[in-house]
């Protein structure tokens, strides 16, 4: 990193206390988690860093005896996390989807708890779904882009109204987006695996009798599934070859849902758009195919980076740290 | 124009019925117009231009012995209109705001009947001053620009659930977006002239106490005034310096509700932000101070432009047609 590195503190004078480690922070999140570390005192010592720091040596040297690992976004090797297992009990993550940065096998067998963060981006995650359709519909960036400097473009938009959203996947996002395009005047159709009836009707939602209806007959089908065993690569290009012209794709949720190509093949037709927020792997590399499509709208997965969400991911963060340390238990996944 | 023009006709035969003159045609329209031409039969010929043209000597030729106009988005010069109304008696027009397009005043003395279209563009336009919030809070146009051809960029979002929205003006477009901002989980303060309390009621909206307030309070503030004498310069610098650091404001309805300058005036202060459909003048010359402004999204006057808004135009424009032929009326402004 070429910005200079802060190290914030609290308590490091109590010897007799263990150590909490913040071993990087996204900027944001740097003023929230200052003003929570009292939650610690009497508890632990906290040592947190302000940078996003990647190399192994300085994350393992950041977290070295500390008891509690407050990580925010590393992405454990089995070799780091062998290394800080000497003391470190208890890694937090600052997301949902940890076995993508923790290997929850090791972890059990190093005897070292891992909690998550849960529906702290659910309306984040919903609206940029949301925001997504809209630049496929009325194009207010590209046309802001085509703005600039001197020109004038002759331009027609979309409506959204009246479209038909499917859902894949009825999780705390995939239910929030359906609120947000009833509101919007959209019929919503829903897949998943145990449709909630109850939150379905409360909705005003239908349940679609297949994921391949969903692809079939909806206007905009938005994925919200979880990443899994069961999910990857769940959506291939039978799936994707059911969409009709003129529908759009959303993926807000994982890039690894998608068999990999199929979207791009599919994509590469040019008769329907999508809205990706997600890739396999990110950053997108610079050769990606994606990148040279212009029926997609990418965005670099920013949909749960609102101030909203990082104040969630902060506070379940510390709540899951404190619990650990006093023995309970909050957002444990093994 | 370089592009081939063609010339669309309908019962030309019958030279003892009167003519109906299409003489300009946008795009989108034209096979909307053409599959609704049956609609003359035996009442009228009718002759119909597919292209934009705007010299005037051509378009007087294209209007030469039509007894009704059906111009969608000609700009009359008071030598145009004078030039036609040897034979033209009704002119519609394809929007609500035909004063800016025809000198009512000059019609009534030459005894031309002009008819406008209403509300056909109110989902449109509610929709894209949402879509601009969208632009302005989860920034997708930006960031897929700067998704290409190589980049990852580093962002946050904002969401727009909880920030209250302020509407100046609650008509069919105020309302629209009243309700699509509900759906958001947004809360509405409206001001208008004479507030419909039944209406805000309905919409869960609260009455602002003064449109002063509405500035000084909301969050996002979206304009959605008709423009005529009381409301031109309406919007200066006093209500604009009421804004809030953070805050946002949407102008979808007509740039001349803010008197000159006072925009590009409070944006050059950077703290807040705006998303402009419309400008004065039209197109926005290339060195208008906003083009180089960071702090604001633009698109070229689009917000009405949808196939939904084109059919409703079309049925409006030939409904006024016909009415008048059959000496009745239809949306008769003079």
């Amino acid at each position: 990193m070429l910005e200079a590195m802060t190290v914030i503190t609290r308590n490091v004078e109590r010897r007799d206390l263990p150590l909490v480690s913040i071993p990087i922070c996204f900027p944001a999140m740097v003023p929230m988690f200052a003003s929570r570390l009292d939650a610690f005192d009497g508890l632990a010592r906290v040592v947190m860093y302000d940078d996003l720091e990647s190399d192994e040596t300085v994350l393992a040297e950041r977290m070295e005896d500390a008891t509690v690992v407050i990580s925010t976004g590393i992405h454990f090797s089995h070799d780091l996390l062998e290394r800080v297992s000497r003391t470190v009990r208890c890694v937090t993550f600052g997301g949902t989807g940890v076995a993508s940065f923790v290997d929850l096998a090791q972890a059990s067998r190093l005897g070292i708890s891992v909690c998550n963060a849960v529906h702290y981006g659910d309306n984040a995650v919903a609206e940029h779904a949301i925001a997504l359709m809209f630049e496929l519909t009325h194009r207010v960036g590209t046309l802001n882009a085509r703005m600039r400097p001197t020109a004038w473009p002759i331009s027609d938009i979309e409506e959204l109204t009246h479209r038909t959203l499917g859902l894949v996947g009825f999780g705390g996002i995939g239910r929030r987006v359906a609120q947000l395009a009833r509101g919007l005047g959209m019929p919503v159709t829903v897949w998943s695996r145990h449709p909630d009836r109850a939150a379905l009707a409360e909705l005003g939602a239908s349940a679609a009798p297949s994921m391949d209806d969903v692809f079939a007959r909806a206007d905009v089908v938005s994925l919200h599934l979880a990443l899994n065993e069961a999910t990857e690569g769940m959506i291939g290009d039978r799936q994707l070859d059911l969409l009709r012209p003129g529908s759009m794709l959303i993926n807000t949720a994982r890039a690894e849902l998608i068999a990999p190509g199929a979207l791009e093949r599919r994509l590469s037709r040019g008769d329907v758009t999508a809205g990706v927020d997600v890739f396999a792997p990110e950053p997108l590399p610079p050769d990606a195919p994606l990148r040279s499509l212009d029926n997609v709208v990418m965005t670099p997965h920013v949909a749960w980076k609102s101030p909203e969400a990082f104040e969630g991911i902060v506070e379940q963060n510390v709540r899951a740290a404190v619990a650990f340390l006093h023995g309970e238990s909050y957002n444990v996944v093994v």
